[in-house]
C-alpha cells in the first residue's frame, strides 16, 4: 500500500511490527483518561472488533488476553481509531467492574510522574 | 530492578526495547486529546527532560527529532508520566504553532475510525 492510501485512504491496513504486534492506547470514553498502553496481534484485534470487548496480546504470557477475564474490568469498545501511518491504535472504552484498568489496583497505569526538582530524576505518585 | 521497585518505587527506570526505544503517547494538556504516538530513545528522553520540549526518535529517519523544528509545532512539556512496568511514557504538552501535531496537517494523528456497519472493515474520517 502506498503512502497516500495508507494515510488518506479508507482501507484499514494495520501495520504489525516484526513480532506481529501493534501498540494500542486505551482511553476511557467518559473522561478521556489514558488507562493503559498494550499490544494487539491480528487475533486480538479481530476479537476486539468482532466482540466489541477489548482483547490484547500479552507479551509476558505470550497469550491472548481478554481484558477483565480475571478482574471483571471488561472494556466495552466505544470506538477504535488508527493513526496516520497505521502503526498505532487508539481504543476508546467504557470500563466495567470497578474501572481499575491497572493490575496494581489503580484506574490508570500512568500513576507516576517524572520530576527532577533541579536534582536527580525520580517518580512522584499521582494516584 | 525487581517488580516491586519497578512498579511501586520512585526510581525512574524506563525499559527501552531491544531497539533502544520506548513508546510515548503524547496528549494535549488543555483538551486531553491524544495527539500522536511516537518513540524515544535515551537521547530523546534526556533532551525532552532537560529542555522541556518534546524530542522523539524518528524510526524512519533514524535520527533525533525535535518536534516542531520544521513545522513550528513545538511541544512544551507539561508533565511526563511512566506506566506501571515502565515500558511506556505519557507526555502531556502544550502545542505551539498551529497546534497540528500530525504531519498530514491535522491536529491529531488519530483522524480515522474503524467501522464495519455489518460489512467489511473500513475507515471513516473524523477530522
Amino acid at each position: 500500500m502506498d503512502k497516500a492510501a495508507l494515510e488518506e485512504g479508507t482501507q484499514f491496513a494495520p501495520r504489525f511490527d516484526a513480532s506481529g504486534l501493534i501498540v494500542c492506547v486505551t482511553v476511557e470514553a467518559a473522561t478521556r483518561e489514558i488507562l493503559m498502553v498494550a499490544y494487539m496481534n491480528q487475533l486480538a484485534l479481530d476479537k476486539t472488533i468482532e466482540t466489541g470487548v477489548a482483547h490484547y496480546w500479552s507479551r509476558s504470557r505470550n497469550a491472548l488476553w481478554r481484558k477483565g477475564d480475571t478482574s471483571g474490568q471488561v472494556q466495552r469498545v466505544v470506538s477504535l481509531s488508527v493513526d496516520c501511518d497505521q502503526d498505532a491504535l487508539m481504543l476508546t472504552v467504557e470500563a466495567g467492574g470497578d474501572g481499575k484498568a491497572c493490575h496494581t489496583g489503580r484506574k490508570s497505569c500512568f500513576y507516576r510522574q517524572v520530576t527532577t526538582d533541579g536534582g536527580p530524576r525520580r517518580l512522584i505518585f499521582t494516584e
